[in-house]
């Protein structure tokens, strides 16, 4: 048994973690802590789990974290950087599912965030958390920078066709949507139920932190770094999932994108590509680790891919997971195999 | 493994049941019917199975029931008691998730289901499938008459009540509330999401099938049937859920029916019981097999009850399996142990 | 021309305050206020207002409602009080729509409120402000209580039963439900989107504000004040829409409780009474000031009231308008009459 | 008062005309016909005319249609070109709803609607009915084709950079989600609140019949017919509301494209323009006939226009009666005047 901490257990990603977790069969959730809970118990921050645990949030010591041996960050921006040097120089592993980790380039990352970052050396030796991408790096990491979720959404959308180089990468456009779980637990007016439900908009349109993550990791698939991005996101009235539209301008005439799609995933357990026409759904996802792609060709020059992930898993803390299962070199889908939701 | 199949698999019980079943480690889901899909892949139908399943339905013909030991029903009323006896006889068993044989009184069925029974000789064998109820009968049982979502709300919040007679059993009141699954799949007007969000209502009050299911249930925890229950339905603009508002008259002063309760309970996998003033949530039991009760005194005269499941689980699929796992004496909560999806 | 001044503009209470008057015939809006919000325009914090009005939000002070006749108070509890009484010295007429003057009994509003009233003698003053049961008192009055969203459904659902004394006073029952909005604009977590959605609960089981005010009315209807009544308010996840299932023991055999009603309400404009047997719907009266009530006798003993508003129209803004029309001569509905939107 | 039918009211459009045209002041609704519904009164279809209204539904004859001046049709496509003929013969004046007259080029309409047209010769007198580029031309029209929903909201979103010729029209694209009201209120599996809620999804990726009919009026205001559109719809888990999100590629490097816009819309009632860098929101404009945009240059090359519509009014019944108001002189917001709901 693998013994996690879980650190900031309290946000939709946390209780998502920890429910995934907890139904593991080859870990033992040894410490799950929040600063601001300390001392109250998981089932009554989180009702599902009301009868079926004792755990308690703890603060978030080094003598706590000690008893683990892998420590997920399910914190805000800028915690994990805060406390991973001191973990990893005890010899744990650490997955950070904020940013702190992500972009390598830290200027960018201190432009994005807005502070300076803690321990710029380990941003170096951090990997990537995209198994689709990076698989064998995950395999030997201390340190894991886990996806965003919109990232992970458009990334696995446009790997093929960028590593083929068959689009224009300077006039890329995602248009992305999600569900409200996204933007966390916090108490905001802006993520009320009657300020979301019934509504649809935009938000960022003037910049988004997501967008340097995903054209940096974009660059990496092409000879020369030349990727330009618009990236739109907007809230959807639904708490799981995220819906991404991505338009490419075709390089060549080659005809079956779908083909190409399914070779490039073949030995992935987590990415499904349906045939040109058919369109994924943000529910065929619900509550899994699953990507769900279908790739068009709608004229001549436009290719439209559409990407659905539940952003609480493969956007978040399924991810999470998978990554740890191929550090441990367990069976990547353990614990994470759940079948979507319907209704 | 246990072979079985699943005749009418494309309502949302069917979903719900090969969900659960494919998943199940002792189970082996050998054929799916459905008379007007013949042919069609599963992955068709429900778009979460895509890539994870070949199944396709079936003509529920006797040759095709024959390769399984155990079939479920989550067809329409009227449609299980047409075919059961072929398959007693022929040495299967049959978990029966619509009405066809929950009312011991055919009169009184053929009266609310409005047709003649076709083999009212079998209503008698059948065993009500309440665990919380029936144990020790369902172990032995070939037929199971698998209980409606709302009665199963309703009995589990008022049993302990009944059975110790603490409550005037001819003034109770269920105020019950139902997401939007327990209507179907069918296409009508009244389940579109421009009718159902955003919107509340009851409906039924003239009457309602279960009614009679929970009466007759409820009586038999008496000594002399005199039970007088008023039972509203409500549509709720959400999709799995139930929360049954339990109002019952008390006949003692008895103060801690919160321990009643859980001393009743204590050995229930799938009912907890929170404090005294605490508000059971349907979300804590999405995509569960649980039941969340409280039991609240507000005044000398007045006890409330609140009481939720998943309409889908606990109220159809979940139970059903759960029903299996007793009949086969697997442990009880083998398959349908999941724990709320939050949020 | 009246000019009028609307305290706490911010809230979901007070925007609808200003659609509403802003589109009356009748009424100019001179001022709105908002402690927190001070210079703001009002298109800043509610965008449908966008390029329709240059209204700003100004501080709450005499010299700011000095240039108003009436003024509208949608603001928390406990505020109107400390500002109404200079308000009538002045000689301005006062709408509350909190509850700082619904109950008589100062005794009891300070117990529920958990404040010292700072203005006794007012309470006495104040008009209670149903329509339907004190439009002689309205009319005359220079300070009225708008009663609460659940009072005035359960009122309204109730009146002619009690009126009549048809129905057992001391076992009645409130089974009601109501939209987000009621819980207000304030950043909480209970009411996320994520939180709310999906999800159905009951609250307050332990006691709810709205049960005193709602008994004392009802007490007033009858010879000896012996009402107890039974209240479990539940959270919907909708955003409009207030749906009172109500029970109560019949005194009575008579038939035709449908005629009752509607004799009761003949010259009502906003209260409509359905046939036996019909469910009012929330959606029926979204944006609109009607109430529709239906009335079952489901057994001989058991008559089940339903009864449904828009909580921030009949149950807030509009009837405070409803009352401002009364009290200045105008058409009861000039400026409430809108028909509900579907969907 | 101009006497008005609407042929077709029963589905989410003839609701919405009738709710609308009820309340203004210049109308008499003189006939509402329904095949399917003969006999039954409205209040029956639309429970918020309870009480209000005791218009019945006709059959949609001559004789019934010869009572009126204006007659609407809000019904599914291929019908109003059936009887628009003999109509205007009689010298009424006729809007229609759906697609009978929007596209010019004949064959293109048989082509996407799968019919022969009834009346080419009616399709060359018709006039597209968008107020802000044809309102000359509406005045003196017989036969008004009122636009699409989606084709509103793209092209007053597109107007002012293709007029100006300041994008490459041949690399345009339109990301656009529509609220579920836009598929109608027939039964369905597709639209059932199960299926939708709780869900997201684009459509139509293969083709969808409001392309041609953008394309063919955004290529009138070019010199040369040149327009490539790449046009992907989505459905939203909402009832009432379109989000157009607009990509085009900069020819030029204009700076203040907000002012440009504002300039273009100034005189127009139902166009406002916001700040760059902020969000319109489908609620702002839910109930109204608004149509709420921000165009925003996000880099060098990429301008991103935002565009919010609510698609049964300004989408449909309100654009209808505006062209109403103009065909009779009328102050065009005359009845349509109403601000946004929120929530």
């Amino acid at each position: 048994m693998i013994k996690v901490g879980i650190v900031g257990g309290t946000g939709y990603t946390g209780i998502e973690l920890i429910r995934l977790l907890y139904a593991h069969p080859q870990v033992e959730i040894t410490a799950i802590t929040s600063r601001s809970e300390v001392g109250k118990s998981l089932s009554e921050l989180v009702p599902s789990f009301f009868g079926l645990s004792d755990l308690k949030f703890q603060e978030p010591t080094l003598e706590v974290l000690a008893q683990c041996e892998l420590i997920f960050f399910a914190t805000p921006n800028g915690t994990a950087m805060k406390i991973a040097p001191q973990l990893l120089d005890a010899g744990k592993r650490v997955v950070d599912l904020a940013a702190d980790f992500r972009i390598k380039d830290v200027a960018t990352w201190e432009h994005w965030y807005g502070e300076t970052h803690a321990c710029p050396e380990l941003v170096t030796e951090a990997v990537y958390g995209l198994p689709e991408l990076n698989r064998a790096a995950i395999k030997n990491a201390r340190l894991i920078a886990n996806p965003g979720c919109y990232p992970t959404s458009v990334m696995l959308g446009l790997l093929p066709l960028l590593e083929k180089q068959l689009v224009d990468p300077t006039r890329l456009i995602a248009d992305t949507k999600s569900g409200v779980s996204g933007a966390g637990r916090g108490a905001n007016v802006g993520v009320l139920h009657a300020e979301v439900s019934e509504n649809f908009k935009a938000y960022g349109i003037a910049g988004h932190r997501h967008l340097p993550e995903i054209s940096a990791i974009l660059n990496t698939l092409l000879p020369v770094q030349q990727v330009q991005l618009t990236f739109v996101p907007h809230l959807l009235p639904i708490n799981r999932g995220i819906h991404a539209t991505l338009y490419a301008f075709a390089n060549t005439d080659t005809d079956d994108l779908t083909a190409l799609y399914r070779e490039r995933y073949a030995h992935e357990a987590f990415v499904s590509v349906l045939d040109a026409g058919m369109h994924p759904e943000t529910r065929a996802v619900r509550a899994t680790n699953h990507c769900v792609i279908s790739v068009n060709r709608v004229s001549k020059q436009q290719i439209v891919v559409l990407s659905v992930i539940d952003n609480l898993v493969k956007g978040a803390a399924g991810q999470a997971i998978q990554n740890m299962n191929i550090m441990y070199g367990l069976s990547e889908s353990l614990g994470i195999d759940a079948i979507g939701l319907l209704p």
